[in-house]
């Protein structure tokens, strides 16, 4: 089977939260789903905090769909596909909370778990193996996906960004989800959504956005990934 | 500082020791570095063993430089940059015996410490977080940087390929050994040598590997990685 980014569901219009939506990774994704034409909502732990940052997202240039904010579970309930960008320190705790919302979704994690001091961002340590698998521990229910670890948020935000280059890794056991997932990838531009591994081999690829951003620092850039041959 | 694979040290005619010289990373690695003018000795738990695996690459075309063969003490302590290319299994016992020989080497770690089940291929767990550190915990007299993890080996020992497109992530504390090893990435022609960051990094790059074999396995390529903006 050949790589092919036609061969893959339709997710046209499909709803999306972004749970954790006002940081910096949930915002850049929120936009430019926005941008293609999907209606997102920012969700957050306070509901002022997700409605100014839906209705700054709202203002930018291109946005095709409506934005709005609310509490993270009612986020969850109305969508079709969750996005997890929560800070990594609240994860467990909010997701245990979220389970219920949470059942029966397509759950996509996104969430690096990195530690940062004087050397530099550096891998930490999670008891489950990732985030991603952190969340599937504890959404039983959900359909969980890991994807979106490496796009860069810059880039995401910045509406004079036209195309992101860059091969998202989705990791997951739930092949159809898994696919979903993919095409959503596709839907901004320049990315697309392989099917990178099952969920134990989710831990590496969060991981790796230490090694991206080690590079980002030396190199001045906002590095991304792509795999060769696809 | 943008990234500049002309402003490296100058690696032309630098001698080459390949540890475990006989698998396949080795082998290819070897063929490479001979190409590219590199005097390369493969080395082996049996001297048969190494001499059989040099005869063969010396008879591959576009050899350019001697290929010998000769037990892996020996063979590293006539080199100038010792390549790890040991199976997972005996890389801390064979690395323990070698300290004295690889002391003061750069040597170049690029095992990836990988399992394999009926679900594919995995990232197994290493106490020291990977095969780099713990070459670097076993050789305190060494120069140890990780590299060449994601180069595939039938690319590497495809005289017919001319070009593999690939980054190839330099792990490493001391920078000028890092920037020797980058310089060497870049004597196969199509990858380039980056400084993907220190050795605490390098877990999740020997894991990567997993999820390269899945993309390789699923979509029937050799797949690379290549980092965008650089």
């Amino acid at each position: 089977m050949a790589f092919d980014a036609n061969n893959l569901p339709d997710v046209t219009g499909v709803t999306i939260a972004i749970l954790g939506g006002t940081g910096d990774q949930g915002r850049g994704l929120g936009y430019r789903f926005a941008v293609a034409g999907h209606p997102v909502t920012i969700g957050s732990r306070t509901v002022a905090r997700a409605e100014a940052t839906a209705a700054e997202l709202a203002d930018l240039p291109g946005v095709a769909a409506p934005i709005r904010g609310m509490l993270n579970a009612p986020a969850a309930q109305q969508a079709d596909i969750v996005i997890i960008a929560l800070p990594w320190d609240g994860h467990a705790d909010t997701l245990a909370e979220l389970a219920d919302d949470l059942a029966g979704k397509i759950v996509v994690d996104c969430v690096n778990p990195l530690g940062f001091d004087s050397r530099g961002p550096y891998a930490l340590p999670v008891p489950e193996g990732s985030a991603t698998q952190q969340a599937a521990a504890l959404l039983p229910n959900s359909r969980v996906c890991g994807a979106f670890h490496h796009v860069s948020s810059v880039l995401l935000t910045d509406p004079a960004v036209a195309e992101i280059e860059l091969d998202i890794m989705v990791l997951g056991e739930d092949r159809e989800a898994v696919r979903v997932v993919q095409a959503l990838a596709g839907q901004i531009p320049g990315c697309r959504g392989v099917h990178a591994g099952r969920l134990r081999n989710a831990p590496q690829v969060e991981a790796f956005t230490a090694n991206l951003l080690v590079l980002n620092r030396r190199y001045k850039v906002h590095a991304g990934v792509r795999i060769t041959q696809l």
